[in-house]
């Protein structure tokens, strides 16, 4: 790992970049990649030394679609949708666990541990047993059939465990430190979140001629709303782009943590409720802080849906725009009906990634 | 449709570009494309005026990935799946469904009528919906449950039939006399069959040092066997490429037309069986004389595949590439494990499509 460290994303310590350090020793927060020589001799900044290795299933470049039914419905100038539930295993996970694995590879690692409500779990499991390493899945016990189905067809050890998402974590940390194994959480790995930024690159090559106004993303963890940030960040800097999109957040109204912050309501884990949108289930995300950080450095608008609107969301774009994805991913078009009232303008253009497929999770449509 | 016919694949009569029209009136063979000018001013010929219509659900630019486990155990230089599931509806059918429903669409079309086993169902109903038309799909009762939720999601009429795959057909085709419909045969249509080539052209962009030596691919009613060739002929004729890649030929035993006459054992629609692979499950394909033209055309072999062996190489790819597919996809692994004993050189490369996602169909790896 000679061209990278790991910093700090609050007091900004530095450590080494193995497979085992994911919180900082001194102050606990979350890390993220640093590259050593600005990264430079890469097209795209990546922890990784042979990329190709990243891309070994197939992860990325998934295509921009105009969704103008939608736009005609909200008085859109024009809205697009990155299908990210075209990745390998069906979401936008595998761009995160495509560099994750990489680096976990070149370090040798031979058992990975996860926990995930799904997406992650069915992508860490494919590109362990790709990679050649035994993945230890903990997922809560209803998660839906589809990503459980989906984890067990790798081949992965799979610990359905009962209880709040909370105790998954739990399980998963005891379970790896009790074997001694890498427990490669997507939620707290600096690689995992370092590899959802070529989302940003990708969205910079498919609009030579100017970028979205507004990109509208769904927001548990966070990570990919980070990794885009990260990646727009980047490419102003190296002078590729001229300038950042909004960067917008939309949860679920039962887990709420950054729109809270947003608006100033108090909010906490005990607030959490139930949400049909499982993968942005997250009371207390690692990354919140730093999410709260881009929310402000990208102009963006934080706003909460409710379960029956994401629903209704996820139907409009099967039926209308032939666009099958799982509730998650639905959250971001809920948000963005209230977002297209507000911050958007009439003459702006947007974006949105639907980032799981609809076969994921068995609930009628 | 000013710069296409359709020809006759048998007796080479013209008919009218209709969406009607779908087997010759004079012999009652298949229809195929032909372009008025050649096709010389698309860089891809296609039945369509505007070919970004086609790609409005994203659909073709599937990844190549190397399956070096795969390769190693079957004593292959090199193994490329081309990850066809990755479409916007979890299969190939895409291709074909985005150029059929485009052609429909510039027809005017209002309701189409389509029978599957289950993928082509599933494409249809989204492209239709997305087009604004209403999409009638007759499906086997038995059908996997995945993709009978994926076509019921997207807001089609779903009519499930007790019976034989052919039982499906028939009541499709009643009731879209019955009401004056199009009836928009994935199996039959000219501009479906036509859409599958791009398949070809991708391989070529894709392996611009060289073609790999042999494509294997699953043949149920040839449509993606068919276009491949098509598409590789074109490829040559324009001297975009020096020659053919051999195209071999995998079916399910209980489904063996192409197989059979190609070893010269009697075998009939009631020689079927059941199988598995619900995608290759056709005893009577419309386009069986073209696709032995093909396979004599493109020098390749057919080889007939058991169900024990469909099932091993899914779990195979599931648990050793992390690629999670069908049943009907793992048939051409099943296939070329065979072949790789015969007409395979060690020094030769091979491609194999990926045909459909793994969450398609609930039957545990």
């Amino acid at each position: 790992m000679s061209h990278i460290a790991l910093r700090c994303t609050r007091c900004g310590a530095g450590h080494p970049a193995d497979m085992h350090t994911l919180a900082c020793v001194e102050c606990f927060a979350p890390l993220e990649v640093e590259y050593r020589n600005g990264g430079a001799r890469q097209a795209i900044p990546l922890p990784v030394h042979e990329t190709s290795v990243a891309a070994a299933l197939g992860d990325g470049g998934t295509p921009c679609v105009e969704m103008p039914w939608v736009a005609g419905l909200l008085g859109l100038r024009s809205l697009f949708a990155k299908l990210e539930y075209m990745n390998p295993t069906g979401s936008f996970k595998d761009r995160g666990m495509a560099v994750m694995m990489a680096v976990a590879s070149e370090h040798g690692v031979t058992d990975v541990v996860e926990d995930s409500s799904g997406n992650a779990g069915a992508s860490v499991a494919a590109y362990a047993t790709r990679a050649g390493m035994r993945a230890h899945v903990f997922v809560p016990k209803e998660a839906p059939r589809g990503k459980l189905r989906q984890i067990a067809a790798h081949g992965a050890e799979v610990h359905p465990i009962e209880g709040a998402r909370e105790d998954v974590t739990a399980a998963a940390v005891a379970f790896q430190r009790d074997r001694g194994f890498v427990y490669a959480s997507h939620n707290l790995s600096p690689y995992f979140q370092e590899g959802t930024k070529t989302f940003a690159y990708e969205i910079a090559e498919q609009f030579p001629d100017g970028l979205p106004d507004h990109i509208v993303l769904p927001v548990g963890n966070g990570s990919l709303y980070i990794g885009a940030w990260k990646g727009f960040r980047e490419l102003v800097e190296a002078g590729r782009v001229p300038r950042m999109p909004r960067l917008h957040c939309v949860q679920a109204r039962a887990f709420m943590p950054v729109v809270a912050a947003y608006e100033g309501i108090p909010w906490g884990p005990d607030d959490a409720g139930s949400t049909v949108a499982g993968g942005v289930a997250a009371a207390a995300p690692a990354r919140l802080e730093q999410v709260l950080g881009v929310l402000k450095a990208a102009g963006g608008a934080a706003v909460a849906v409710d379960d029956a609107d994401i629903l209704r969301w996820r139907k409009l774009l099967a039926t209308r725009e032939g666009v099958f994805i799982e509730p998650t991913a639905a959250v971001a078009f809920a948000g963005l009906e209230r977002l297209a009232d507000s911050v958007i303008g009439s003459d702006e253009t947007v974006l949105a990634p639907v980032t799981g497929f609809g076969l994921k999770d068995d609930t009628p449509v």
